[in-house]
């Protein structure tokens, strides 16, 4: 054989070769590219992030042959529609806190967080090792998504208010912007919760159409400027205590996936909860710093509110309980495990934060 | 060309086509198989398991071409030798408490826990975005490994005490198994700290040889049988309020992998780190319950022994930055971090927190 033939034969050969290799490279690390709406703005970059840092964790892990692309909230799809895109597959996946859809069903909130509920500690441990992940996945397939947990924002603040609460009394007919169950137990207390997009909060509230607002926490409150507006900053968050935020994907995309890319969107999802929650464990510690420097008045929402807000909410839940097969399904083992690990961390976890905080408010 | 010769052209040009494709698949995805040696043995499921968790994850991730094989402490290097192991690249990994190793330097302590230092959200938060990996990583450098952050306890318990402890003067000269710079604290109290592996406490608290041991927490001390050799269960742990579990690496194996395989040890240590935390925080609130249920008497370390480990503890800790470049280097930023991240978490989180447990303790 001359050069020649050689050189043909083997580009033929080469052909062949790559011919027969190719089914099983496609199998293995096939090239897949995603669309991801975010619930959140650019703006709010560690929550926003989260999705980004699945995103480029994927990429990374199957050397750019597994593409998510990230949009934000409204760009392809508005927040409130993103479940139904990721349902009807419009979107292959939503970053994204659960409780925005409870108006579909309240059992919603659950995954993400409800009222006098869990600590992000205790909200991951429910969901992946609790038996949460499989009641939540049980009620999310109704909507045709697996959820992954993929960030947290530990105890979000009480929100801006533009005059002092002192009371209950002081709730009756204020108008405060509140997600998640959160609002109904407001109601409950006399109060008008409104459901504003973040994006219209500042204008709202400088406008005085609404009384009062509650965000996120210090980092992302900053950022949308509502120190101008309102002076009094309350705490804490009861109606989050640890609010989880979710990674949802189209059931059947999921499930054509290769096993490693399955595995790699668990890993990534658990990189960006760990990413997420240090943070805002780092970002909040500043902010809290920058906002009571420029005059914030930072205050504790007083025990008769947060006593008849606790009477308010476990109300709720036995009313829901009673009305919604779903709600009562998750509600039942979720209420087991916060009594039961309230006991726990009251111990040893407890007793260290309390001693050590102790001693630092006594200088 | 006939077919014999078409076949055995194709052939040389198979072997040739392989030959120059080889490199770069071999360079993608090379089939890597690591060892790694535990720092805890295999009945400790839980904390043992944050190193099966990173091995599998990586092998789904890779579809098997990334091999760890994990080794229960003792079965390759026993835990004291392990990090040298890493570094002499006798194995390339080890999953363990760096604060193993504070007979080396006791900066080893800081990257896992430090007496009254960081709950394990806060631990880390200062590691992965508060600047404390850039700052582990320089000091780890000099012992030729690089780290993940890849698993948490939560806030330990304060040992089985075979008598109570009413003031620190019931702690002179008591002979109590203790880890990691905990010894150091205790030992300025007039307690005489001891060094014993896990598996040989049961037997020497048992003959009385010690008169205390702290292990981890519930689920973990039921399983060594300490309730049976000693009544008193003492909290908090003020020694470990969040320690950390890494997984160390010897640095030229880890910067010899393809960017791709580093990128899945990183997603796959986050898993480990959320895992872990999740399985304690379910474990021990089962075990908590069955041990008090038990006859286990649960006591909370008396104020005076907690103000004086307290003072002893930052007087250590000046002492050793006055001696040591190493600990002073990343003492000094993971101090400051303490006390501004304490500030905020006094805020929502703690509120939150001790408010549900004060409702639940009223019932």
């Amino acid at each position: 054989m001359d050069r020649r033939s050689f050189i043909k034969s083997a580009g033929l050969a080469g052909v062949g070769t790559a011919a027969l290799a190719a089914p099983a490279i496609a199998q293995s690390a096939p090239e897949i590219k995603w669309r991801l709406t975010s619930g959140f703005p650019k703006s709010l970059d560690t929550i926003y992030g989260g999705a980004e840092t699945i995103s480029k964790a994927v990429s990374d892990i199957t050397d750019g042959k597994f593409q998510i692309q990230v949009f934000p909230s409204g760009e392809l799809i508005p927040t409130p529609q993103a479940l139904d895109a990721v349902q009807n597959d419009t979107v292959e996946a939503t970053h994204t806190c659960s409780y925005y859809y409870v108006g579909k069903d309240p059992t919603f909130a659950i995954g993400t967080a409800i009222p006098f509920g869990l600590n992000a500690r205790q909200q991951n441990a429910w969901i992946t090792e609790g038996g949460g992940q499989q009641l939540l996945d049980e009620f999310y397939g109704q909507y045709g998504v697996v959820s992954f947990v993929a960030g947290n924002t530990g105890t979000q603040m009480g929100g801006w208010w533009r005059k002092e609460i002192k009371s209950v009394a002081d709730l009756s007919g204020v108008k405060f912007r509140i997600a998640g169950l959160g609002g109904r137990v407001m109601a409950k207390l006399g109060a008008a919760p409104q459901q504003i997009p973040g994006s219209d909060i500042y204008p709202a509230l400088e406008k005085g159409t609404i009384d009062a607002a509650e965000w996120v926490g210090p980092y992302d409150d900053e950022k949308l400027g509502f120190a101008q507006v309102a002076k009094y900053y309350y705490y804490p968050g009861f109606w989050e205590g640890g609010p989880a935020i979710h990674l949802f994907v189209n059931k059947a995309k999921y499930e054509a996936l290769p096993d490693s890319y399955k595995a790699a969107l668990k890993a990534a999802s658990a990189l960006a909860n760990d990413v997420m929650m240090a943070k805002y464990d780092v970002k909040n510690v500043t902010a809290i710093r920058s906002l009571v420097g420029s005059g914030v008045q930072l205050r504790r929402y007083p025990n008769d509110v947060l006593e008849a807000a606790y009477k308010a909410t476990f109300e709720l839940y036995d009313e829901l309980a009673a009305e919604n097969a779903n709600w009562k399904k998750v509600y039942e083992p979720w209420k087991k495990y916060r009594e039961e690990a309230y006991q726990w961390f009251r111990v040893a976890e407890y007793t260290f934060d309390s001693f050590g905080y102790t001693m630092q408010a006594k200088g």
